[in-house]
């Protein structure tokens, strides 16, 4: 039997990799074997992408450079990683895929739409999500708790007006695949959110 | 008055850097303002996606995810320093440019030459260098000049019939681009490779 692609979505502090957490502990008590992975990055060379795109740099990065880094490190996670794991039967959980793209180089960029979807076409042979859960809070919320959390790399120290567009991207993507996107009020303390996720998950796999 | 793009094009060990120093020579005799640059890399962003494509890794990288990353230096490069320096009016001269993509990732890695084509549109919006100077020399000619300089990176390290695939690329590009393509026959001595590239040199501007 072949295993499901779960991606978890959502802004810097919206309190991602803490409800991951939940996530997997709930998925593996069903008895599913989890593989937990993200964006960008996943594979050694995936990460070496990672680092690239996220360190700061002596020069600005091209937007599309920028998206062409994002499709290079998540074609190899996908072919090396994703693809593999599902095959084998195992549930591969996700911290952000290309719904993160459309939110970041896409709204928070401005980049063209369209230019990502012929991206996630070409590149990806347009693959997608079995679930994706967004973990959707204000821009001012998550980025007041991922300050807090420590030094910000290169995109977390965009401003207040790029989370907002990313977020809004988010909202666009979400509604445009309401089949797939489960949304939680992250705005909340942790124990409501995490209270919410498993309702969420609970009626979903019901 | 605008600058022009020349790029120099060949298999390792062709001479490329060695008859580079020709060309440049010769075009700033006439009054040109020349910037040298290369690919993977020519702006420090580009050159460290040089790096991660040129590096041995733990793992292989997927050949549409090394595409991807060719395409990222090239849009850097491209955006910020090939097109800003023409506009200046300098004549920009790379060692490689996009043929070099359709050579070793079309030819020597069988991608799909659409595939390459798609990306050069979309990324690049077609842009093209005035002239190439294509130093033609047999895979096994250049690879022995090669492995004469030293330890062989990542790419370098392939196969006789990766490169006799990639030197087939470079003559199917040479055909379609008659026009912009000027081939020197370089598995001659340096020296006739020199005259063969001046006296071409002398007809193309005259
Ligand atoms: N619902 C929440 N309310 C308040 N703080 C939270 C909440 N969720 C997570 N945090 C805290 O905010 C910071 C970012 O959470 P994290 O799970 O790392 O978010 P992300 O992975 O989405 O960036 C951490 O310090 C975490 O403990
Ligand atoms: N025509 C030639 N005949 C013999 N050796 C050559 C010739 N051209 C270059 N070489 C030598 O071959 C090696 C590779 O030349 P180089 O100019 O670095 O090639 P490329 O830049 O195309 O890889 C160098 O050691 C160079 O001195
Ligand atoms: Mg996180
Ligand atoms: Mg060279």
């Amino acid at each position: 039997m072949t295993g499901k692609f779960i991606t978890i979505e959502g802004l810097e502090g919206a309190g991602k990799t803490t409800q991951a957490q939940v996530l997997v502990e709930w998925l593996a008590s069903r008895g599913h074997k989890i593989v937990r992975t993200r964006e960008p990055g996943g594979t050694p060379v995936a990460e070496k992408i990672r680092n690239l795109i996220l360190d700061h740099h002596e020069e600005e990065i091209d937007p599309v450079a920028e998206l062409l880094l994002v499709f290079a490190s998540r074609k190899q996670h996908v072919e090396r990683l994703i693809r593999p794991g599902i095959a084998a039967g195992d549930w591969v959980v996700s911290d952000r895929f290309t719904d993160a793209t459309y939110a970041y180089q896409g709204g928070g960029r401005c980049l063209d739409e369209a230019l990502i979807r012929e991206m996630e076409l070409t590149v990806l042979d347009d693959f997608q999500p079995d679930l994706t859960i967004w973990f959707d809070c204000d821009a001012e919320v998550g980025l007041a708790r991922a300050s807090a959390r420590g030094e910000l790399d290169r995109i977390e120290q965009e401003s207040m007006a790029f989370f907002n567009r990313c977020r809004s991207a988010y909202e666009r993507r979400a509604q445009a695949h309401p089949q797939r996107f489960i949304r939680i009020n992250a705005n909340n303390p942790v124990e409501k959110v995490t209270e919410e996720l498993l309702t969420a998950l609970e009626a979903y796999f019901a």
